[in-house]
């Protein structure tokens, strides 16, 4: 970064430069410039990534007919040079994508001429050109970029800027996944988490365990095939953004019971349910059995190749002991082998699960429990997940692990419609909703003070848990809240002054997010009447 | 009603009848009947309301491909018979919609042969025919009936059940309000309770003061003109659809300043505008000026000849005192009129416009506080709608007035977002949000046993108030929670044998309405994991 803090600090205060999420340092004029039809051209090599990203970009700004709602009032602008092209240029064709890929790009917006957008890597492409969208207003019948020239030096603050993704308590089809990516691909998000299967359904298809799917999907069109899965996999990484899957072991997993009940304990206890899972309908791989493990590896194997990132996730969350210690097998083998309990069991069965995920040479990722909540100690190269609190994060950092958090007090998205049992009409657990101020003011990295515990902060996740949610409001129980995540995961909680963002500074920019995503197809809420976001300001408490 | 309590009561326990809001009474069988191809005619008189609906109800009807989530697993029924048509008759063709509207049916769909549904009037057969409708099942290839011979004897348990709707904070196109009103209709909901303008914008057209519309509506695309209110009005009572319009004054008018800045106080004042309103921008009629009055009844005069309801609203809501004790032009005509006060100038106010709008033929419709919260005392001819708390019902009726409760605790179902000023992430004054188990749970009738202070309760409203809610989100807002209301409401809160429904007994046929609106095109939100729909009881809390 070569810009100075001072230009970042009263660049900041400038509203026109309106990009979501704001990019780390940038320089503005006072020109405005013609861009009535976009050229973009690539200087030098080029990759499929850039040209897809060119084409798509294209399209975008061409039918981009856009003014913030705060400039309703304003008319045609005065522009004082015209655009003639935008040339792209990139260092390396590399189109390798993970947690070491380099994000970051150099945009110049001259008042006439050429723009020149460069990147050190085709992904770098794909965010300077979303930034570059966003700086085309509407001028009349044409279109122009205010404010010119125009300087950015943007990279991420943090690497990995997420959503995890619940398809399996209620179904999500292929195309409103896809506008999902599209959508993060709009806020610089680069991982979707892809919780495909839980107690209620087995959406995804298995080669290794065909019944996985043909019992446990809910219909034969609620499925995802692997060639879904692969056009999900190939849609997200055009966007830049990693698909990480979850296969949630040894809980969440009644629904495997259906196709294996031999290797399972307190398949579907009602109406208890309550002592043995944290919701209906319970069921946990019965782990005192090597069949366990065996199937574990077997669904390990089958989709470490299906799914190409180098990260997997292994779950791990929210086992329940009563599961296993009132299971019948569990009391017999553990009668028969003395000196061993629940607890060692599943130390053993973490240890050759990831062991075995190790053999794959892939990361393992995996929800804080596996490591806060047993007795197991991975390895420091796994990641964990955190979802309980802040002190969470403290823990995994303090123990040397990589940490991505999904705080649910502020991060869990689904929460706020209530409990949601047919019987029971008071609150959720993690009611309330969590407002998009109330997810822009999480700080991941809060009482951390150790630059060598900050740097194991990974970034974070919004977190869309489907009990109350299915595709009919993906869009709107999203956004505009999973990108107020993202402004502050890519551009960082401060200003390059240090100044630390107010939901009362930024607002005006996420309306214009806002209706720029509506403008794009994404059913984003409201945040407040347009009134408010008209009127910049006028919408605050005193 | 000739059948008894106990039928009522063994009929209820049967999961089939899947028709929302349940009948008042029914009997059912234990045949299947063929539906094939319905064929729907009228013996004797009709009306354009009767046949409107049995064309609407034919297409419904033929579209509907639908199985409850409870019965995924159901193969093809047996049928013992065919339905051969269904015969409507009506015993008056009179069309006129209002209060005294009676609603009532009978509906007997015998094993094979003829299905007859008689009423007293047209909108009678318009609530039969949606019954029948939700009759039908898929089955294979085709249709049936289940659990036939059915006979069904309905009638509404409230006159008034309806949605209050706010087009003003954020702008609702026609077509989501004709979607809306297609929503009611599926849920026999009968009054559009149209809060048409307030301060944040004024998007119908005045003929009396066009630039209210003018100057007040968003833009010229988000706009109401009067051929649009008409075809509102037209669409609702083809679905037996009531519309109330709102103009609410003196408080909320922020917008009128705009345009007719004279007859203000208060405008928009900032920072501090939580001094003078109730949320930004500040903004009241003021009632020390005659004009004011007269502008009241311009605008009275102009829209109960636009709308031709009998009941019209005048809101009264919310008005704030400072907004008239610091407003220098009170402050001298105060000076000069001893004796009088704001209080006063406020009765006066109140008066001149309920007198005004009495003269129109109109039945007034007001906001509690205009009784309770000012010294004003309108005729008992007036209907309270009460939003505060159950014990407004309670005043309401004991002071002899009709009422209609909002109660925001149970009924405002824009609710649970958490706050919306821009500055602040806590939580909203009405959070948390209002489950449909919360909805459900409501009685309006709470603590009122006096029968005749029992029969001055008119209904129910449900309110949804946009500063966090627009079209993008309407469907998903108002449905399946409305339909929660719309079944006490029509059903009352217990069958015919007094049992008080439960919300665990009633989730499984929810489900089912829930899943045949998304089917129809309402984007009604979920209510659970599928799982759940699908296994009723086994999502209950212990």
């Amino acid at each position: 970064m070569k810009l100075s803090a001072v230009i970042g600090l009263l660049a900041a205060s400038q509203s026109a430069l309106a990009i979501w999420p704001i990019p780390r340092t940038f320089q503005q004029g006072s020109s405005n410039t013609q861009a009535v039809w976009v050229s973009i051209n690539v200087a030098g090599k080029s990759s499929p990534i850039v040209n897809s990203a060119i084409d798509r970009y294209k399209d975008i700004i061409n039918k981009e007919s856009f003014v913030a709602p705060a400039d309703y009032k304003r008319g045609t602008v005065k522009t004082s040079g015209i655009l003639s092209n935008l040339l792209v240029s990139i260092q390396s064709t590399d189109e390798t994508l993970g947690l070491a890929t380099d994000e970051s790009y150099t945009l110049d917006v001259p008042v006439n001429g050429q723009a020149t957008l460069k990147a050190k890597t085709p992904y770098g492409v794909v965010r300077g050109l979303e930034s570059f969208s966003q700086l085309v207003t509407a001028n009349g019948y044409t279109k122009a970029i205010l404010n010119t020239p125009v300087h950015i030096e943007d990279a991420p603050f943090y690497v990995h800027r997420g959503i995890s993704f619940d398809t399996a308590r209620n179904f999500y089809s292929v195309n409103s996944i896809l506008r999902t990516l599209d959508a993060m691909s709009y806020n610089k998000l680069n991982v979707f988490h892809w919780h495909i299967v839980d107690s209620h359904s087995w959406p995804v298809e298995s080669k290794t365990y065909p019944d996985l799917q043909g019992k446990g999907a809910y219909s034969t069109s609620m499925q995802y095939s692997y060639q879904d899965v692969q056009r999900v996999i190939q849609y997200a990484k055009e966007r830049g953004i990693r698909v990480i899957p979850e296969f949630d072991v040894p809980g969440h997993t009644y629904i495997v019971g259906l196709s294996k009940p031999e290797i399972m304990s307190c398949m579907n206890k009602q109406p208890n349910w309550d002592h043995f899972a944290a919701e209906p309908p319970s069921g946990q791989l019965n782990i005192a059995k090597p069949e366990s493990v065996e199937f574990t590896k077997n669904i390990i194997s089958e989709y470490t190749k299906l799914f190409t990132d180098n990260v997997f996730h292994l779950g791990g969350d929210e086992v329940n002991r009563n599961c296993w210690t009132e299971d019948p097998y569990v009391q017999q083998y553990l009668a028969a082998h003395p000196g061993q309990d629940v607890e060692s069991l599943l130390v053993d069965y973490y240890t050759k699960v990831h062991n075995y995920l190790e053999t794959t040479g892939k990361t393992a990722y995996t929800w804080e429990e596996t490591v806060f909540h047993s007795n197991y100690v991975p390895n420091n190269s796994t990641i964990l997940q955190v979802w309980i609190d802040q002190a969470s994060v403290q823990k995994a950092v303090a123990q040397g692990y990589r940490v991505v958090s999904s705080s649910y007090d502020s991060y869990y998205l689904d929460c706020g419609h209530g409990a949601w049992l047919s019987n029971f009409d008071g609150n959720s657990w993690c009611d309330p909703f969590k407002s998009w101020m109330h997810v822009y003011n999480y700080d991941v990295a809060a009482n951390i003070t150790d630059p060598a515990q900050k740097k194991l902060i990974l970034g974070t996740e919004v977190a869309l848990w489907s009990e109350q949610s299915d595709e009919t409001v993906v869009d709107s129980r999203l956004w505009p809240r999973a990108a107020a995540m993202a402004e502050t995961s890519w551009s960082g909680k401060a200003d390059a002054s240090g100044h630390v963002r107010t939901t009362g500074e930024v607002a005006s920019r996420l309306h214009e997010q806002r209706y720029r995503m509506l403008g794009r197809g994404i059913n984003a809420e409201p945040m407040q009447p347009l009134w408010c976001a008209r009127n910049p300001g006028a919408c605050n408490l005193p």
